[in-house]
């Protein structure tokens, strides 16, 4: 692992064991690949994450881009690593072949992406946001926004942007106030300020490819009167060559306490004439063609919170074998030689947290990932109609739960390596302050939780909430075959009991109407619920573990061992906290509802 | 609140009304205090940390200690602020009035040093270090060190350090090698290097006095060979006039995620001839006599993360009430005004967490702070004798319980705030990154555990911590008598009751020998223990505030109605999970002492 980003056993077989990533070659989409394909394309991205992406981590921290006579400057090695990612193909690794894709399975194409994420999340962003506005434009944008706009953004000529928040209203989209004035040539003139946004201006491309929430002159108030549009920071002339600049100014960088690589910036729409823009899809629907996006940009905030915990990890685990530091509890001779942290119990403790957040977190993302799959290319209706529920229920906590837990495992990291990791010479800090952005950007812990128990839980009569409780229910029926596996399973179906009697008793009180007493606690409830479902995903793994170690998997025994011990962990030591917070939201607790604002 | 420091509401109520800290009046040493004059010198304190030291808070961030020439270089707005606080005499706060100290009784004297740390950590570090390596050598030093060194730095002339650490023994200070040969005048010559030396050079003073632990050349090996030392910067003649420069050279500076005003140093010590210092107290008795000024120490420590986390409540209090943002659960009218964000139940939830942590980490530092001139001053040998007990057993609660939950309030208040929170233009983010290294520092949050549960827990048979659970049980009983406590009291007696469970089940492991294993949850047990101890000063409070409601206190109704409700909150969201852990630790689990280096 001198990389330090992933551990390519764990990567191996969370892929190939857990989630049977070659199941999904039975699609015809993906007939021509095999696993020395998928492996061929991570171990290229592994490759650019730890030659070009890692190596300026640090540097592009410390010298975060600024904003001076107009101009974008930042390190050059950004621009580098940028280019050879671009030579890769992979920024069009998950598109269709004719559109220069490589037609990669979701799982494999967003690992892609999770490397350099954990090897550099800052210059990562740049690339990230424009397969994100390339996949945009390519579900919602006409035939001829696809070829000119999205392709040349998946080749990495053109860079693109998500414009979503404005100063006034940042979780509250309803309220945005950007207006786009139609035009005799069916474009149209935009006017506005976004706030927040990343990579919204820079030197790394030809052209940036803003995607633009906004309202039309006649549309109606809130989320049901946004639209869709695309803004090229250059206009982009019918044979694709690049006309002149158009109205959108940077209006100033924002500086952030990490994430510093990528430039987080105001801008402003129509400071002159209006920007030209294009609509995207049909008028007033734009927040739904968003958010349509949204779900694969949620599982890349996930991915992104696990890979930075992850590779905190790795470095925390490398630090804790190599540190001599005391000695075992019980020698008192003070001339015994030192050893390695690592044989200290609370350090052992504080790695295998770590190790259960991370790949815990891994797996809930990939499942997630292959859901993806499913629901595009499922063999029947129904397949593709139960992926795209259970996907739409776990998007919140594939969002949420990582950028909770794996910002607790960065923590851990830091404080393994002692004062050491408090000072910038070490780069489990950094790691820690770039991490704390996920639980607030691309909709806040607290937004996820409002999303999960307000409405997906509740969504088809409960259908999807029913089906994965049933898929939970299974798992444990499975796992107590396996003798070394009944107490975890157990202490499972404890937490999910506890868990759906909790839901019982709120959809309880939202049928009696009283929505906000029912929605009170949705932030608890999300970090439980993700609890139980990480909780499944570990018994998963520690099946599979036991089916390796008898002889049917790729990995080392110790591996194997170290998933059974970290599956134990999670079921002794974080399912139990599970059952307490179900407790509390079984009763229906109002104690914070209830404070009045001058008590405080 | 304008100043955003501290609710002086909260402060009167936990000093007045809680601790009672007018009762301390009754010893001789404070016969010359009243209220008028306690309230006065917090008064003094707080306008100084408002007017001067708050102010440049985030420019010693931004523009941090340089070394350059070799010499130290900062902002000059640090220098200004000390000048202005050695004007004010609150460097001897807690000093005799013949040394020119104010004689204020503890918790008053270092509640002043707290509300210069929540008002700019960084610059408060040179003050704070003086002021314990002063006290070090008062209660340690020889007359003739005394006057010779402590007086000139509680004047605020000479500052002063501590040097504990070196590069290769963090933790593990028995493995120091600093070296101190004795010199025919008695006085020593020192040689050796210490990292992590706060505030270890500057030009802020016109002397710098380390108190260094080294070892003689005939000490025995570990922590009974350990000496402690005075080495000044400059020595200083017998008539207090400076001499020449001393072998003490500055090696470099170490860059920390926060904190950063306050230079950490590498010193070494004999580059040249050896650094001239003198033996404080006995031969190796050193870390003894360190040890001597720790609790009170640890008790800043506690007391620095409480403030920081405290002032970040208050930000995001007031950024909750002004703010807009969003609409009540159930109002589906897009044009209706947008709300303040402490409207919402997940905000609120948010704000009352950080509350009951801020506010109970107060009241559990001002508890020792109490005890600590209890232990001094107390009636009786009895009395003198349990405050000191009991103050050994709390100091590991008091140093750690903060520096983790008051770092989740400054989480907290980020995610109040959202995307702003994250910005470098609002202080909270600032906040979160000084406050990492309070679970670093002083005995990581891991020492803290081994202290609490291998030695406090059972020092003289037990006795202390029985005396604490009476108490706690004591107050259970009490609390009951007020109808609406019933229900807090009795979950804090079903947390105490799992706790005293654990403990004896910890314990008979102990006593059958096995060590490693009866410690091996001890962080847990640590971070359980403050819960319960937290717990017991809420329903203090509560019980405080109904008493103020029936007419006895000085604050506002609303305010005592928060504290109430604060009260419920942390027996209803915080206990329960406490149970759980003691249900885990009474297992006595050994999942992580029993995972291999391999199988990570």
């Amino acid at each position: 692992m001198a990389q330090k980003i992933i551990n390519p056993q764990d990567l191996a077989f969370q892929l190939y064991e857990l989630h049977e990533v070659e199941k999904t070659l039975a699609y015809d989409r993906y007939a021509d690949h095999s696993r020395d394909t998928l492996q061929a394309a991570l171990d290229l991205a592994l490759k650019v994450a730890a030659e070009e992406f890692a190596p300026h981590a640090r540097l592009v921290d410390e010298e975060e881009p600024r904003f001076e006579n107009g101009r974008v400057t930042m390190r050059p090695e950004v621009g580098k690593a940028l280019d050879v990612l671009k030579e890769t193909g992979l920024m069009a690794a998950s598109q269709d072949y004719e559109r220069g894709g490589m037609q990669l399975p979701a799982a494999v194409a967003q690992m892609c992406v999770g490397l350099l994420k954990g090897a550099n999340v800052g210059t990562q962003g740049y690339a990230g946001l424009t397969i994100a506005a390339a996949n945009l434009i390519m579900v919602q944008g006409s035939e001829e926004q696809q070829k000119r706009y999205a392709e040349p953004m998946m080749a990495g000529r053109f860079f693109g942007t998500m414009c979503l928040t404005e100063p006034h209203s940042g979780s509250s989209l309803g309220d945005l106030r950007t207006r786009a004035e139609p035009q005799p040539d069916g474009s149209y003139r935009l006017f506005g300020n976004k706030i927040f946004i990343s990579a919204g201006d820079h030197e790394l491309s030809e052209n940036i490819i803003h995607m633009v929430l906004a309202r039309l002159p006649d549309a109606p108030p809130g989320v049901r009167g946004i639209s869709l549009f695309l803004v090229p920071k250059k206009l982009v002339n019918e044979d694709g060559s690049l006309g002149e600049r158009n109205d959108v100014a940077l209006a100033g960088l924002i500086h952030k306490m990490g994430y510093r690589g990528t430039t987080s910036t105001m801008l402003n729409f129509g400071e002159k004439d209006g920007a030209v823009g294009y609509l995207v899809g049909e008028p007033n629907n734009g927040l739904a063609a968003m958010f349509h996006m949204m779900n694969e940009a949620r599982i890349g905030v996930g991915l992104g919170s696990v890979m930075l915990g992850y590779t905190g990890y790795l470095h925390a685990l490398e630090y804790a074998r190599e540190r001599r530091q005391g000695r075992p509890v019980g020698d008192k001779n003070p001339e015994s030689p030192q050893v390695p942290l690592i044989q200290h119990a609370d350090i052992r403790r504080m790695l295998l947290a770590q190790k259960v957040y991370v790949e815990g977190g891994l797996a809930l993302c990939l499942e997630g990932s292959m859901l993806v799959d499913q629901k595009k290319h499922g063999p029947t209706d129904t397949d593709r109609e139960l992926a795209a529920g259970l996907l739409d229920l776990l998007t919140p906590l594939i969002k949420s739960w990582p950028s909770r837990y794996c910002l607790e495992a960065n923590s851990l990291a830091i404080q393994v390596h002692g004062g050491y990791g408090y000072t910038r010479e070490y780069p489990v800090e950094q790691f820690y302050r770039d991490n704390r952005l996920n639980p607030i950007h691309e909709g806040t812990h607290g937004i996820q939780g409002m999303d999960l128990l307000g409405r997906k839980v509740a969504m088809a009569g409960g259908r999807f909430y029913l089906e994965l409780m049933n898929r939970i229910e299974t798992t444990i029926g499975e796992a107590r075959h396996y003798e070394r596996l009944v107490d975890s399973a157990n202490r499972l179906q404890q937490t999910a009991k506890a868990m759906a009697d909790a839901t019982g008793a709120i959809n309880r009180i939202k049928a009696s109407g009283d929505v906000e007493k029912a929605l009170a606690n949705a932030t608890l409830y999300l970090d439980a619920f993700g609890h139980v479902v990480v909780g499944w995903l570990w018994l998963r793994q520690a099946m599979k573990a036991l089916d390796g170690l008898a002889g049917s998997g790729g990995q080392t025994a110790e591996f194997y061992e170290g998933k059974l011990r970290a599956c134990e962990f999670f079921a002794r030591y974080e399912l139990p906290s599970v059952v307490t917070t179900a407790d509390l939201l079984k009763s229906v607790d109002t104690t914070a509802l209830d404070m009045a604002d001058e008590q405080f």
